[in-house]
């Protein structure tokens, strides 16, 4: 595909451009340039760019899916990116199945992407923040960042959302609930999926309690049970009540001028990443010694 | 403490002074090069570091307890890394609550550090090497590095390591099949814990059956019931037969090459790093346009 081409296919949604397009910015292919300086400005800063993270097991992609059915009722178009935390290797093809399981994908108006955080040298912000750009460009309103909200790479890419939902589920165990505490802070609604298990009443409340305590806005609770769509119409009304409040109140510019400049300075890492790895294991460097010392040497050096 | 007596602390193994020697060394305190420059290197290199990963709910925390009451035996002086998912600031007391309640909290002869992969700007790779780097060059004949292995921080973490356990635990459902795979690959030893629950026997021969496929030479698999510290004993034996291998072999050297190197990558982004995003948000640049072409201006700039 031409690059001509491939521009035109982003203009005329098709889904294999869009994919196209996004694969190149990810590899660091030349054209990433033109592409992302062809992008539509004011529906990148129209669309509503909606995260959703939270423990395994807690019924994300599930959920996702009912969102995804909500909104095409109103027959908008929507892009998903899915990040993957486990290895482009085996994990790809694991998420590659889950994705196909999905009942939208064959829905040509619903564009998915998944990427992998591991095996990845950094900046997946960067290459989430484009792929974002592109799909909003070429006409999603709606653009869903799925992930397993774990590590910082993970929590980097959570703040490229406009509102960020945390989905938790009763019966999640121990570890989950320390996940859980570091996840609570970047929440804009949490929601208690499975709410017809036990426990999760007794959840919900304890979230009420949690987030009532440290603010004087309390964070919203939004109760569903996705397998069988219960509770999405609210919660995507619950969201869209947020995303107005946060219209007004500026805070929606503030996360986005905060996203941006991540976004900037990950291209930078990204693009300074592989030269600093490459003149260090140029350099041999002995193994004794202190890392720090000859990192700052090396930079002095620059 | 005056720097002085700080070193002399660490050459005396005084737990305290060994605390406040990783802290400075995070904060990025001033002192933090004669600490680094201190160290004795003879130590680190011949110190065992051994990564333990392993998805929720798998019982890394009680293996490592049982690890560590066996090492114990024969005298040896433990460091321990934990590195917290969730944030530093709600997170970490969760973790500290876990690491009171560890048996060996109140064992002089072991010292125990938390560490938050949230809320930091990068880094962990550095900030924990360092930590590792400060407990082998204080006596510390292994040192422990316990992560749940899922972003791409944590998978750095690992790198760390000379050896890298597995844990896993029949029944953990779909999503940790996922984070599995990526998993297996940097595994040096599977270990199917809670092997007295119904499904161990199939995961053990699912594993068996995984790592014989894609290799030569399978990664072995272990079975343990660590809350009755069955199978402890033999998992060390295995330890010790891997890591006389990686001797041998130059795997070990291979790997302390690629971790150093890591390192000092690491430390130069994350002195970068502020000086960077500093001069992003002071330039105000517009939100509209291509970050990365932004991001390559501000380098050029430079």
């Amino acid at each position: 595909m031409t690059i001509d081409k491939l521009l035109k296919g982003l203009k005329a949604w098709d889904p294999r451009a869009i994919g196209r397009a996004i694969s190149l910015v990810e590899n660091g292919d030349d054209s990433a340039e033109a592409i992302l300086s062809s992008l539509d400005e004011d529906l990148i800063s129209e669309a509503t760019i909606l995260g959703i993270t939270g423990p395994p097991g807690a019924g994300k992609s599930t959920l996702t899916n009912g969102i995804i059915s909500q909104l095409r009722q109103s027959r908008k178009r929507i892009g998903i990116i899915a990040i993957d935390p486990s290895s482009p290797i085996s994990g790809g093809a694991i998420l590659g199945d889950r994705i196909r399981m999905m009942q939208h994908a064959t829905d040509q108006d619903v564009v998915m992407r998944s990427m992998a955080t591991r095996g990845r040298l950094g900046g997946l912000c960067a290459t989430a923040g484009a792929a974002v750009r592109i799909m909003a460009s070429c006409g999603c309103s709606n653009i869903i960042i799925e992930t397993v909200g774990v590590g910082q790479s993970e929590m980097d890419i959570i703040r490229l959302a406009d509102i960020t939902l945390l989905v938790l589920a009763p019966g999640l165990g121990d570890d989950i609930q320390a996940m859980k505490a570091g996840l609570l802070e970047v929440a804009d609604i949490l929601v208690v999926n499975k709410a017809d298990c036990k426990g999760a009443d007794i959840l919900a409340m304890d979230l009420e309690a949690v987030t009532r305590k440290g603010s004087a806005t309390p964070t919203p609770v939004s109760m569903t049970v996705a397998t069988e769509s219960k509770g999405i119409a609210e919660l995507l009304d619950q969201i869209e009540k947020v995303d107005s409040e946060h219209r007004d109140s500026g805070e929606r510019q503030k996360r986005r001028r905060g996203a941006h400049n991540q976004e900037v300075l990950d291209w930078c890492l990204e693009i300074l990443r592989p030269r600093l790895l490459a003149e260090i294991t140029k350099k041999g460097l002995p193994l004794l010694g202190d890392p720090r010392l000859k990192a700052k040497k090396i930079l002095e050096e620059q």
